[in-house]
């Protein structure tokens, strides 16, 4: 099979066969998948390009081992025009306006006056934040680490603790609202943009808990006039949302907001891990020790 | 002050006095709380009477090490009739009809023949398995425990669960409310009936994840013509609902239904022990380490 | 050295060479162990078969990186009457009819007579029973993996526990007895039958404990007038002979008789993978970490 | 023996006595330790104070269960100028003037501009920061628990990590000496002054290793200028100068000078404990399990 | 009731009443257990005796919070003659000599003439040391805490390896049956002899896995001629007895007897503990949380 | 590139091509690092040698997998002379007479005159212990795996115990550095002599720390009229050196000395860790999860 398009290069090696030949080994995308490719003559047809071009390339499909191999013969990095970024990135399933609008909406029901001109601040009147947090993934890797998977998740957490609200009317909404919208902003700073979506420096030293509670405590002594104490829970909201210290929370939940925020964190991040594994593979069987729910895990039959 | 009423006896200790003389220790509780009680004098007066029972006691009532204390100088066994059981042990704060109906109702959303006959089998045609299923704590001690408490913990555990579909559609809906709403009824038999509420002979050594599994599938085989993978699924979504090997359960969450009621069952459980120890105290300071939650914990602050 | 003879096909994967030609690649076992094998060509010569059937094969053994490997030029599958399943198949080196019968004799020490009864009800009176139990695993790697495994495990736990009452006895001999000899019998739904030895759905989804404690627990109601208390403290004893919730049982051992079972079940386990270690290999040196006993192992030495 | 002098108050409880005569227990301190003190009779000469008030009290001395107790029988809030605040809290054994003038020294040895500049934006500058570094404790209880505790730890570390920077060239001395001083001047918030010394709000819900990030980070953000790396590397030797996630810091050390800073800031806090216990003992044999240390613990003997 | 008998006096503490008198609390033993003792007035007739004296004591015997109190009215330390030491301490149900040649029948089945000579020199030649060995007990608390528990201990264990051996034919029984018998002789060193019963000050820094070792090497060393390979195993076999390095052991068993010997000394230790629990009360009901098992215990019923 | 050079021959393994001609795999090192090799015709340029040789090999380099790749088309035994042994050997870069000198010096410091003549014992007058002493790695892996390592870690912490005792005056100084400087000296045996570094049988069987504890003790029973307590005290140190049961010290500090011992040791040993991953890596990058440190590690930037 013969193919002629532009992909995303995500990996790039030079290597030498044993005839000493150099060639190249790559990883390309396009919208379908990954896909292995190799270039084994280095003609005139092979131009300059690195990891996360967009390249056009041409060559043939093969089979190799049980897998698809494209070899290149010929390629050039693409012409802006000749591709939509967005194609080339894995990204969430659901709109990211219609999402960000459902958002906006359960941080419309925050009545505290100056939790709510904290959220605007942010998600209101800072541009350039907005742009990024929708645009964000969640992870490097694990779960929601696709375009917008930063807001899928930011809004299923919030839309749970809106539940909880109505079930546990000890909760107080206001701060759990903001703690939910507020709980991982820090990751539009440890993670960069796609097509990159990899560990800033600030990211691996500091961590998203620790930036995003500097984001906020900043934007609260701009604004000015907080109540000590609410700043402080809220503040504590942040810190303690991974509940346990040996998850990275320098704090445990002392205070029931923070309690119900992490439980919320928890139960999506953990129930779209295994979510996304069975979207990725179409086994009905088991499918082996999965590393961060610690067991073997299955689909559920759909016997009637 | 003087008192004359009827208290539930739980505890009654003889003991001697530096002087040689016996006396008793006693624990009363009447629908107010508990209250220390000395019996000095062992009179005509005192009759005989023994722990939970109800008792019929006077005296007058003083404080000792800043507490109050009943010096009791009239005691005998209550009579029928004196005293309405139901008044004398903690319970539930919402009226166990209301809840029952609600779980009913959610129960009601169960669209699987096999799934609906069985849940029928016991909250329907049950009248015993009904009558103890109101009527029981949730835990000894813990959260919960109060008349009532299982009927309470199971309704918000099926309630988040119901909650969750809407928000995964990959969860299926008519398992994971059955495996919600059975998933502590072995509690019926590992803990024993109001005013004892401890643990049963079989609650020690089987515990009640292995007691529910067992009451389930035995109904299941007296049925018949269940889809054996259907039952598997049910029966692995009670025994693995407490998550971890180490909290008991002889399987971890393999399939999505029971990693949805594991942390169903977790928020409810964790945020009621929040809930029961700020409605126990009066402090808006920190409360000390709670030794559930592994950390200090105080009310939210209610400054504007 | 060419060879003709029959196989277990233990896996067939197909693979395409890099210069685009398909190929299977095989791993065939006989009495003597498991062999790698190719089949380059797919003449006609070569018939449809699948993993775990046998198969006559047809080839010449030659040495690749230090191996040896069979390239196959003729295969069909075996017929019946070609071979002896039970050659193929890992076992036991104790004669199994041998084994049953030392393990009747102790069964026979048994004289509670609703002890006595539930055992025969399994071990005397359920034909296919017994023919499951003899020829189980009782691993499907770790330990006792081989055909015959699950009854030489059971008969040696059975024995310590007999040696363990004339030692201390506060055991209760017929208790102890007969826990030892029901505790894995629920591997004998937890794991197919060999040549697949693997783990079944319910094996995988609630374990051969839960298994075991059913299937005892059933007959026992079906047989009627047991003690209710000896049948909980038999019941507990196979839910906490693993000894730790961490280790899956839903208890740990709280009598006397589930303690010694928990011991005598793991001296059996340990030991056994540290035999069947030094006995897969001729090393007389240092074996390297050996992951179930965390440490690195040798053979004792034999000098005098 | 009779005693008529200032004491402060470390606590104030109201008591009945069997007899029903309400009494007073209190724990007083003065510069030579604790004495526990009873007042049972409420006369006139009893003024009213609270806990932590500074207390002229007069009474006799006796001993009680084998310790001495004070039976006060006159007692009235003391009048500034009747003593000297100091004088009642524990305190280092080192001139905090003398110790201060070490750190500086120290402090003075970083070149980098950006690192001076901002350490003296704190330790130069800031008279406010300066009196509450120097009389502030490094703790609550565990170790360097008195006034001054904060300055001699910090020094204690920053000697330490002097000297490894002898040992060791690859670390980079501007940057761990600047760490090392600030590790912990998030303290100064997390308690509050003497004599309350006793965990504040945001200390609870926030923690000192948060405090001091945020402290370092604002200012870093004020004085401008700074290379974004250099402020990356210093804040997280900050965050992760507990080393380990289970005890609070959000990220284990990734660079050398954290990990220096990890072993310097262990080792003085872990002697120090030790050195404490032995001070506040005179005993030569073992003092018992230690739960900071994890075991049973002894001065070193002296013999020659 | 009136009583004059000698009796062990385990405890004598100083106090002073709330009057200002000065008054003694003992803690006396004798063959039928320990009884709690005052001497309330300190007459001629009270002579100087301290902690683990035997005494000749005279009073009355009254009960006190429901336990019996002895109201010393003369006492003196009792004379050589007057009382036979041994029934003062608690002891092995099993006769010492009887144990003793059990132990010595195991030891000569070892044929191997370097561990036979090693075994002779403790364990025939070395009077002191079989004497110590035979009265020492296996620890301080927990298990086999009484005259003669060390010896009753090691021949368990021994029994046991003895077992195994029958068992298991890849264990070499010369090698095994001789670190069972050395594999506690660190004992004799680590804890003081009786009365006293308390670590030695080598016994807490060095512990008794260091000390047997280093007894057993010491001898080899002295003995000379033995081979390299069999004395590092024997010796790693004692290091290694305590299985898991968090138990003591600087290795954990590498070689099968190491391993055979860990599962023998563990099983006796907590077979042990589960029977003294039951021996030291009558109650047929679960004793509560037992520390050293990790969970709530009872005695097996004994329903027929 | 041509080259004709002496290698030190690590590894070397038969191997069978494609083609079923047998072809040799070789590991060469001279002191520039390691270099896979390749024979792929065994002619009788190809005489006789074994891993651990030093050979005099000839052949092209090129490059395989962007590796270089030596193909040899001569290869002999080197002679004596040809080549100097510890080129090529990982070597320690600081002197190591001048070490040695360096830990003399602190040597005598130590002004206990019997600890004094036990470290002459071995540091003055044992020439076979102390060339041993000098060539030692202190480990096969992980940190100090070179030539010399032994000495360098033994100086390090020596100096930073040294350090230590100006701070903390409580510390014996005279005990602290005799254990400094014996506390790895079982090293000596646990490990062989380079070239072969690996551990001995008597190192796995009974580790370094028994193996220093036994090298130390045996001395002083020589040495006679040690004092018993300091005799305990510095076996203590020795034992309790790595500060946790679980890294294999048999008992944790409980005197301060060892205490300190422990942080000096864990101190050099993780900085070394994090200095030798820098040194062995070009990168400026994060050099991706250490499994020692447990974390992502990066060299410290060098902006200005």
């Amino acid at each position: 099979m013969h193919v002629s398009q532009v992909f995303l290069c995500k990996q790039k090696q030079s290597q030498t066969s044993k005839t000493g030949k150099t060639y190249y080994s790559l990883k390309l995308r396009d919208k379908t998948g990954m896909i292995d490719a190799k270039i084994w003559d280095l003609t005139n047809a092979i131009e300059h390009f690195e990891t996360n071009d967009f390249v056009m390339a041409e060559g043939s499909v093969t089979t190799f081992n049980g897998a698809l191999q494209l070899r290149v013969t010929r390629i050039r990095r693409a012409k802006k025009g000749e591709y939509d970024e967005a194609e080339y990135m894995p990204a969430s399933s659901f709109s990211a306006e219609k999402m960000y609008a459902e958002l906006m909406e359960l941080k419309n029901k925050v009545e505290n006056p100056h939790l709510r001109r904290l959220l605007d601040a942010f998600f209101v009147e800072d541009a350039e934040f907005i742009r990024s947090f929708k645009s964000h993934s969640a992870a490097k890797s694990v779960h929601h680490n696709f375009l917008g998977g930063l807001l899928q998740h930011t809004l299923r957490v919030t839309q749970l603790c809106y539940f909880y609200c109505r079930q546990y009317p000890m909760l107080n909404k206001d701060l759990l609202l903001t703690a939910a919208i507020f709980h991982d902003v820090g990751k539009t700073r440890e993670l960069s943009d796609f097509p990159d979506n990899d560990y800033t420096d600030e990211g691996q030293l500091l961590g998203h808990i620790v930036i995003g509670y500097e984001m906020v405590k900043k934007k609260i002594d701009e604004l000015g006039g907080f109540p000590k104490k609410l700043e402080t829970e809220l503040l504590h909201c942040i810190l303690a949302h991974q509940g346990q210290l040996e998850y990275g929370s320098p704090k445990k939940p002392s205070i029931i907001e923070a309690l119900a925020l992490y439980y919320a964190d928890d139960t999506d991040a953990k129930l779209e891990i295994m979510i996304e594994e069975f979207e990725n593979s179409n086994s009905l069987d088991f499918l082996g020790l999965n590393r961060f729910l610690g067991t073997n895990i299955r689909r559920t039959s759909q016997e009637e």
